[in-house]
């Protein structure tokens, strides 16, 4: 499942889906009608080598801050780099759901799952967190921000979820934002089930928070316990692995608090 | 993503794993007091050469009946086979939430995902359902199998999801049992959220559906329109793709009607 390079949209790069649709791109600079955008040598390749596209040809571009806007490719050369004309916007940008996925370190192919999902699943903040039971310290934290970019491009979001650098438990604990809930996934049981806890606030600011395979440890439970923003949720009897639990507890909280009332943008945007 | 081997628990095969919890095995024979099961070949390699197990050692078996049971390796001969004692019963065979998850076939790497993911989220049947649009029109139903025979495994459910063959959709709509509803993830808007339509019907029994990444087509749609259990329910803005959808539905209708109050068992059973 690695998504580090575009092989999803290399698959799908057939040309019907060119027809149907604009190829969207992640860009970092601001976007204004009539404002050119540079491409590096490295996107020049993915628009013409991998995607077939040509001067002229369409392309759907966001920064995360100006909404979406309507290009098209000015310049491009193979090797080099090329040029993008912005023409119009297409969407606004909006305000997006205030929720934080926070999770111990996993493995490659989960943490890759995770950062897919979670950026379809609209979390707004991607932070991982080192607790005592961790099998893994170190997130690639490059990697973790290709996945969301590439992610984010496909499903039509007008945000890339910000990538903390991992963090220890205490350290991320201290000083919590007074506004934020803190739900914690917890297969200890004796808990609320997480749609109980999810229902009965009403809070904007969440973060959701799923700990290592091993679960947490006694003094872990007590600092997590200590904070008054902290709620701890069962998912269940099944021992839900951690990529699972994070997926299936941003879409339980997404269907609640979340954006779900609104519909995907129209397709010709 | 393979889990058609056992990777995932040669992974963990590390010496406090084994003294933690005794391994799980989904097995076909009868379970009882003093019955024996007989291990094929398969199963003596792996429980000797890759999971390190000796005459003696503790198992956990299950097979969907009999609730979940010890046993002891009697007898075993790498390369050959060998022989469980059943012992005693650990967990009593428990009613499990009825919910099918259909969906279109999808290549191999999604379609392990979903399977491994709907067994962690305890789908009672996967049920994959060709549609005019569908990109991939066969599944290796036995690597499906497989696969959910491992991940049942792993999460300590009792009892593997039934996997149907392939069925074209209009057939698989005809004679659609009367007291079941048939939630369809649309993603073409103005339908109602997910949360809104699981939490206006007390039906006990469900089948969520999945289209195709190029979704439904007219025809289909009024197919749908006509069975009188079917609701449709939007999952948000972003575009899903359909392992997303599948996975977030499944969550959500577990968190309501599902059976998520329950806590896991003890880790020693």
């Amino acid at each position: 499942m690695s998504r580090f390079s575009r092989d999803r949209q290399r698959l799908t790069a057939d040309p019907g889906e060119k027809n149907r649709r604009p190829l969207r791109l992640y860009v970092e600079a601001p976007l204004a009608v009539g404002s050119a955008v540079a491409l590096d040598q490295a996107q020049a390749h993915y628009l013409t080598n991998v995607m077939r596209r040509r001067v002229g040809d369409p392309v759907a571009l966001f920064n995360g801050i100006d909404g979406e806007w309507f290009a098209r490719i000015g310049d491009i050369r193979p090797g080099r780099g090329g040029m993008l004309e912005v023409e119009s916007r297409a969407r606004p940008q909006i305000a997006e759901p205030d929720i934080w996925l926070m999770m111990a370190p996993v493995k490659r192919v989960p943490i890759d799952l995770i950062t897919v999902k979670a950026t379809e699943l609209g979390a707004s903040l991607l932070w991982p967190v080192i607790t005592q039971h961790a099998v893994v310290q170190r997130v690639n934290l490059r990697r973790m921000r290709a996945n969301a970019v590439e992610a984010a491009e496909q499903c039509r979001r007008l945000s890339v979820p910000a990538c903390r650098s991992p963090t220890a438990l205490a350290e991320a604990l201290e000083g919590w934002p007074a506004e934020r809930i803190l739900l914690v996934c917890d297969e200890r049981g004796g808990n609320e089930m997480i749609h109980q806890v999810l229902t009965r606030s009403k809070a904007e600011s969440w973060a959701i928070m799923v700990g290592p395979e091993g679960g947490f440890t006694d003094e872990e439970f007590a600092l997590l316990r200590g904070l008054p923003q902290c709620r701890f949720a069962g998912l269940g009897p099944r021992i839900l692995r951690a990529e699972t639990a994070a997926i299936a507890a941003l879409a339980c909280w997404q269907s609640i608090h979340g954006d779900w009332r609104e519909n995907p943008p129209p397709s010709k945007s």
